[in-house]
């Protein structure tokens, strides 16, 4: 690729602000830490946000949707239509993430990267045909040079569109029926870890399927050689549109000072991607949720990540960072409103 | 006691809203089960409010307040005047619990028992004045029949006026200097548990803080010689005003049909006498989360709670399941108004 513009520097966190956060909760009215995870949230939202007291009123998701060409190896538990069907459940308001973003007052934008359907033209939809799906990676790299840079840049392009409307957080969703086989191949590349310790149900696979999925994986990434160290080359021989536009959009959220919650399974490993890309922008990245995929809980742990929640979701749409919201905004409600021992001249230790 | 309203029957949930409700839950368009934890919770309210799409506009917060005599064998980090500057702090607005009824346009209830300044008197405050604080536990019963009944009336109170505020949830929250003491003292009772496993720091006690705790409950123990079978025994000898009025409100929302969601450690130990005095109770105590008080855990096992956060909280006030209200509103929205398999024309399994 001639231009890699996610190595490009990403924002510094502003230390001044954080230490001022980390004062001001020292001198809330409270049992010093007693807001646990949620003390360091807000101190963190403070560097990210460049201010002593955050707030997070706009909020954008995107969802990314791809189809899977290795869904004709019989990975996945649903029928590849659904990807397309879902598209029209998004801008329907139907679907999970569009319950969620009316009742959040989140912008929502779909983005088609390239489903089985060609002609599918939803209004609503951004459709980028990058092509009819993924090729089979079981057989043959999932997609060419010109799809992955074109998926990154559309991750990029949604980034930047948030940046532009203001939003101070952003979402990352992902639909594609066959994705968590793809995620799995490339966190097993990626962590150097069997894809059977990293292959899950997905959207309801018996436990024959999972085994079934984990040799499918293997084989592929015997077939392409694969190195931990070339996260572009897993990206682009066993990923998905998808999971490349994630990527690319957390990078440019990174490199244009615009925080991201990170969903479940398939988006974790869209940040790990992101992250081994370009260390600098994993200060950007917050983590909504521990799901039920049997794979996230060892992508958090090589992530570092804490997440917020632990509700054994297994949906993807960006659910499990949207429901995490509320959580973020009340820990920015709590920092920001609080009364200090001094204005509500209350005795702090020691008595 | 001459009246023990508390063993009066409880309202029995609606299991054909329950059916209802797990039926459409199937038909939701996601995988079965991906919602995790929210899907079950959305079929439990469903039960508790009696039909198919419960809702949560309408919360009511309560915070008890109570000293703890106790105190006096130092095993508190803060002094004991805070318990009544707190009062001040949560009608001014500026405590965490204050804060965050205004985010959920909750109503914010607060009930003085008995603090170690009887002449106290603040605007919007319920003060009951049931005693100075209760007596130390290590010398002396805590409180008498006639203050017990008082209590557990003034939680059945608040539940009433809840339930005539029109209130789909109530959530107690407390407030007591010293009260981690007097509810690792009952948990101990009533789980048949040594004090030191259920001992935990509090608001800040060090590790030498924590043992001389332990000890201090172990002897009252002794000098009461308590048995887990009899929890009104107990919450007479080693509880606080503020648990014992807890336990009445929760009692007296399952026999009104008010769902009650529990906040932390103190909360939990309050639900669980509500347990032991009327296991009917059981099906109306949602369970917010699992806070960072090291007997919690085991509380919430003998429960069989799921609790649905576990931010590592330790503030009390009610605050860890005012941060889970959001959740549960979610889970209704979601649950309330996704599109169905057949609404969105998207394909159900099997293919």
């Amino acid at each position: 690729m001639t231009q890699m513009w996610w190595r490009d520097a990403c924002q510094p966190l502003d230390t001044a602000a954080m230490d001022q956060a980390r004062a001001r909760q020292q001198q809330l009215t409270k049992p010093t830490g007693s807001l646990g995870q949620l003390e360091g949230l807000a101190i963190r939202l403070a560097g990210l946000q460049g201010r002593e007291r955050p707030s997070l009123e706009r909020i954008a998701i995107t969802i990314f949707a791809g189809d899977h060409g290795v869904v004709e190896e019989g990975i996945s538990a649903y029928p590849q239509a659904v990807t397309g069907q879902m598209l029209r459940n998004f801008v329907g308001g139907g679907a999970a993430i569009s319950v969620l973003a009316r009742q959040l007052e989140a912008d929502l934008e779909v983005v088609d990267l390239g489903t089985i359907d060609p002609m599918l033209q939803l209004p609503g939809v951004h459709h980028l045909n990058l092509g009819p799906g993924t090729a089979n990676f079981a057989r043959q790299p999932a997609m060419t040079d010109a799809q992955l840079a074109a998926a990154l840049q559309a991750g990029r392009d949604s980034a930047l569109r948030a940046l532009d409307n203001g939003a101070q957080l952003f979402i990352g969703g992902e639909m594609g029926i066959g994705n968590t086989t793809a995620a799995a191949a490339l966190a097993s590349t990626l962590l150097g870890c069997p894809a059977r310790e990293l292959s899950g149900p997905g959207t309801g696979l018996d436990s024959a399927g999972v085994r079934h999925k984990a040799e499918v994986i293997e084989r592929a990434l015997v077939l392409h050689g694969l190195r931990a160290d070339q996260p572009l080359q897993a990206l682009a021989c066993v990923g998905g549109f998808e999971i490349a536009a994630l990527a690319g959009a957390y990078l440019a959220c990174a490199q244009h000072g615009v925080a991201v919650l990170v969903d479940g399974f398939i988006c974790s490993v869209a940040a790990l991607v992101a992250v081994r890309l370009n260390p600098q922008c994993r200060p950007w990245l917050l983590f909504a949720h521990q799901g039920a995929e049997p794979g996230h809980k060892a992508l958090l742990a090589a992530l570092e990540a804490e997440p917020l929640l632990a509700l054994g979701l297994r949906l993807g749409e960006g659910s499990g960072a949207a429901l995490a919201v509320p959580l973020i905004r009340l820990a920015c409600a709590l920092h920001g409103q609080m009364a200090t021992f001094a204005e509500a001249a209350v005795a702090d230790r020691p008595a």
